[in-house]
């Protein structure tokens, strides 16, 4: 399929101060549509100039949330070139959302097709300052004006592009984590392996109650024995505990995210040890009152790693490495963010230029 | 607050046919529309022609489906008066969603009002044809264009009217039942108790394997054992065994649904026993083993009552009454349409006449 293109006449002035961008606060110029209805199946890509979305009131994404979007960014080089992240994991992973979701599958070359086109559409739009990047959502929605509860028969494939600011502006710092026992992020046999919105909507809860108590995030247990740790926010979950680097074991309520699995890869080509398993909330107490949790960290696209310096578990507060970011979660940290900006050789073949 | 009126200068031809008019087909001339912004409250209730939304791409609703509805409906009596079920009930139950989905609560009264004048507006859209009524649907999205996942601070309030035929043109007839054992629906701590979109998009793909081998529904069970029934389709559900009537207890998991609760108070009002209890689908099997699974119902606002003719557990086919509908199911279908559809005398008060 051609990519038919309609450049704005009216382009947006550009936010004058990088280093005041935040996250999703600003939208570029451009997005790109793709349509699905039954018997034509995904037609008419296009990149048109960003605009509203005119939704019958009786959309189906208005009302059963059937709704799946991808997340990554684009980085600006010291050589000016800008370069993406592991794409085809991430449209792989759309897919794997799309078959939980009903929703009909895309062709992933020419989702990264269309993505690589938009952002050289808007590669003004790409930050240069330290830390900065142009986050990328695409992202599909059920459009049929039906109330019935059914599998859509049309749908909306979009992409749209936000300048967004260095995660840590002040540097990398690590934050503290409420272990929810209240709510529960999703279980297995649902959808918390995909990156549907329903995993978002229901988490929404927790997150706001632990930051009325003072905590960034919530440690999520599993919805079934309520004692396995399974993910941190809306990022995967590492610890070290005497020298084994731990994470939650793909078992089908969990996100594999692409920084995980980079992660996972990057630790192993440096000779550590992870072990991918089961890990209870108990065992992480243990460690902690044996002196054996050494670190422990979040990994997500928007922050990359992001340490925990604290984790509060009922009344039981366990600081992490004295509240200080440890040395493996450092290391990680500069070693992809080096790679993403690409101020550390890829040795993995991660990257891939847009033009 | 007042709701300003603008009524069509276009008004919409009128299904021609009652007979042929299906589930959300049409919608009416008219939508009621109040918006929420932070600092500000709801505000701006108005009833406008129908017509789409313009939502931002960025709208948090496409992204992170915080959004929860309700459903009811408006129906022609004899004397040709037009009048809603529980209302109350339904916008009780919507603030319940909203808290659990971080959305700020509707003043109930006021949502009940908006209701009427909606109804009244386009009452000439509440068809006539027997088992036909006008269903009605109130429905809450965030409209936050940022894509950070945080609760909305603004968000839209609506209400559609679609006219909707009878759920059973040629009578009321049973349906066959797939026990699904694969997919969850929700689990306890999760939004399973709501009206959120969240849980109709997690229950697609276990509606659409079943429909694939022939099952117009699945039974679900818990997210945790796997075992104790929860609803059927997006239905409560009932058990005759051994003469005592049995549905799932609302755990936490389950929707309390308005149909049920009447259902209920229906069967004590005729002195029936119903047990709100845990049931595990080997009770069940067991029951049926010995001859004593005597009747099936699935209860909501579309069908009223939906008699289960047949359950499929693995390899195990369990007709239920020889498949056909048993007589508890039968009479509370006659009792809880006739009081609805104003036939038989309400002496619970339930009903709410329009004007």
């Amino acid at each position: 399929m051609e990519i038919s293109i309609t450049k704005t006449t009216t382009p947006k002035q550009k936010p004058a101060d990088e280093s005041k961008l935040g996250f999703g606060q600003y939208y570029t110029d451009h997005m790109f549509i793709m349509n699905y209805d039954e018997g034509e199946g995904w037609h008419n890509p296009r990149i048109v100039p960003y605009g509203p979305f005119e939704l019958d009131p009786a959309a189906m994404v208005l009302h059963y949330a059937q709704e799946i979007f991808e997340g990554m960014k684009a980085y600006r080089t010291a050589d000016g070139s800008i370069q993406l992240f592991r794409p085809d994991k991430n449209m792989a992973r759309m897919n794997v959302s799309c078959d939980r979701l009903c929703i009909p599958k895309i062709d992933e070359e020419f989702a990264i097709k269309a993505i690589k086109t938009l952002v050289e559409v808007d590669k003004d739009w790409v930050p240069s300052l330290d830390g900065t990047s142009l986050y990328i959502r695409p992202y599909i929605f059920a459009t049929d004006a039906q109330v019935g509860v059914h599998p859509a028969k049309h749908l909306t494939f979009a992409i749209i592009l936000s300048p967004v600011g260095a995660y840590y502006p002040q540097g990398i710092a690590p934050v503290k984590i409420f272990v929810e026992q209240k709510y529960v992020r999703a279980v297995i046999g649902g959808t918390g392996f995909t990156k549907a919105g329903a995993n978002y909507a229901i988490s929404l809860k927790g997150q706001e109650e632990a930051a009325e108590q003072g905590y960034v995030q919530t440690l999520w247990l599993d919805g079934v024995e309520r004692k396995y740790v399974e993910e941190v926010g809306s990022m995967n979950v590492f610890f070290k505990i005497d020298g084994e680097v731990v994470t939650p074991a793909l078992v089908g309520s969990i996100l594999g995210g692409i920084t995980r699995m980079s992660i996972i890869e990057l630790l192993q080509s440096k000779g550590y040890k992870v072990s991918e398993r089961r890990l209870s909330i108990d065992e992480l107490v243990e460690a902690f009152k044996a002196g054996k949790l050494e670190e422990a960290w979040g990994t997500g696209t928007a922050a990359v790693i992001s340490p925990i310096g604290e984790l509060k578990y009922g009344d039981l507060v366990m600081p992490v490495n004295n509240g200080e970011i440890g040395e493996v979660t450092h290391m990680l940290y500069d070693t992809l963010t080096g790679i993403q900006w690409g101020k550390i050789k890829d040795e993995f073949g991660w990257t891939v230029k847009i033009d």
